[in-house]
């Protein structure tokens, strides 16, 4: 597999937002010190409102890095999964109008709607039906813009906590993975294994997000919510459970690999994941500090980051939790 | 493979919309000409505005049909696949909402962003990952409900014609198939082929469908439009590519088959479909005239139907065309 990813505009550091939403200096240092964020990308630009890039020109840059990266012409690829919970539009799905972009048609196109396991669910997908031998080349793509969300207009001073929170932690972008069957060359990786599962079952969902049709976009409903301190207490707990869950599956020990991709909840919450796995021998690779959560984007972020640290033979786990209703999501893979 | 659906509330026919949006006989009169469907289910009540049933209600109640006919019991379920284009929510994924209602977990489940090819786009993944080996049990889901785009308190006389067409051409409801492997007991079709294929490229969307977030709600942007023109050209030569591309597949001629599913578009335009077809040995099984256009759910719906009027031997072609970005949809199954 090969990997690429796009991120709109100039990063807005906690100054940029502190500036636009008229707060001090002490919400600043607040935001550094319990969010840890330090920039984001925003595909809407703070200052007129605009949007800057569209998920479409997001996934379809980062696709485009990939399959450069993977030596693949658009017309090589054989289907194409993508994973996001922030559509363009609800029709036509972003995955046909980023084919449209690259020029690729007459191959099955999926999108999967899901957090921030959802470029592993693609994945997931891509992998197995490549397993049926009738395909050989997937375009793997996860990408959010929470701009929809983000309305530059709107007053912060009184906003309570889980939206603001949500305001603070994300950020706009893509990742793209190219995956090829067995043997085929180009490939800077091989995945070992990878696996998505629901496990929320009697579970309050830990995150929300709505959208508005006609008839109810005139409600006063927040179209975000996070049940920070559930997701808090859960993430931790559930990654080291995915990582000893593929470690078991794979016969490998906590020594047996160099590298791990943790979920990127924010830049405070990552170093406490990590610090809980236990495995001081693995180098980390974490992203969120600089982009924030990109939600569908960041396992691919993280993929294009390690590719480029590991040496080959270095083996690496990729570990995401989607909080929306608890699932489960791993991968393992070997740097060649 | 076995099969269930579920329709929201009692049908709402075109006199009844006529009342509702002060419209005369000669408009209820045009809608029964120019439409064709006669009545259509609503998940929103046309008096109070409520919302009466949600995609998760109308999609729990579909799977329970579905799995009692298979005689399977949710714990059985290996992976869930759910098509529609429009969700509850963004994030939980309305699949997994599902899964809660039915007690499912500990198990993958995908979403589908997609139109009314969506449910055979989730066959199609369903279809796969049972052909890699790995899983034996799948509950595949396709539904709608376009009641967040249905705001009853709206004026129509002064309506665009692709909004008002909209309004008059959907309806809500859910449909959901079980698919075992191969030599798995209880079931009531074999599955011989599905297919999905994206084919719009260079070609502008026939219908697209917004959605709103925080920043953009208040934007006179309508949510839905239909070029109904271009559908009208289009759907039928495409059905028609479909019907080729599946009989070839199969080495299959017209009078191989015995059944044929053909795209609910409208009650006015499916027969004309059918009729460009030039298949009159095969029984033709539609919905669309009670149920107005489900979107996703349509599909299952008609193979819950075909199943009924099957006997052992019979084959039956299904036939979508998703006209937002041109996706075709064909799959072929056998009664057993």
């Amino acid at each position: 597999m090969s990997a690429g990813s796009a991120l709109p505009g100039k990063p807005v550091d906690n100054a940029r937002l502190a500036r636009h939403f008229k707060m001090d200096k002490v919400w600043e240092q607040w935001v550094d010190h319990f969010i840890g964020t330090r920039t984001r990308h925003l595909a809407r630009d703070l200052d007129t409102g605009e949007q800057q890039a569209s998920l479409t020109d997001l996934a379809a840059d980062a696709a485009s890095v990939a399959l450069t990266a993977a030596g693949i012409a658009p017309a090589e690829v054989d289907f194409m999964v993508m994973g996001t919970a922030t559509p363009d539009m609800l029709m036509p799905a972003t995955v046909n109008m980023v084919a449209e972009r690259l020029g690729i048609n007459d191959v099955p196109t999926y999108q999967l709607q899901s957090g921030c396991s959802g470029a592993v669910q693609a994945l997931d997908v891509a992998y197995h039906l490549i397993l049926t031998g009738r395909y050989q080349t997937a375009l793997v793509i996860g990408g959010d813009t929470t701009a929809k969300h983000f309305d530059p207009a709107m007053s912060i001073s009184s906003m309570p906590p889980p939206q603001l929170v949500n305001l603070l932690l994300f950020g706009d972008g893509a990742g793209a993975l190219v995956l090829r069957s067995g043997g085929r060359a180009g490939g800077r990786a091989v995945l070992h294994r990878v696996f998505t599962r629901l496990t929320g079952l009697g579970r309050e969902p830990g995150q929300t997000l709505e959208w508005y049709g006609l008839a109810d976009r005139h409600s006063g409903r927040p179209p975000a919510a996070e049940e920070y301190k559930a997701i808090e207490e859960s993430v931790p707990v559930m990654t080291a459970e995915i990582m000893r869950e593929l470690l078991e599956d794979l016969k490998w020990e906590k020594s047996d690999f160099d590298f791990i991709l943790p979920p990127q909840l924010s830049g405070r919450m990552t170093p406490a994941i990590v610090d809980g796995l236990g495995v001081p021998g693995a180098e980390e690779i974490s992203c969120v500090v600089d982009t924030g959560n990109t939600g569908n984007a960041l396992p691919f972020i993280q993929v294009e980051h390690a590719l480029t640290e590991m040496a080959p033979g270095d083996r690496a786990l990729g570990l995401a939790v989607e909080s929306s209703k608890w699932i489960k999501a791993g991968f393992a893979f070997e740097r060649i």
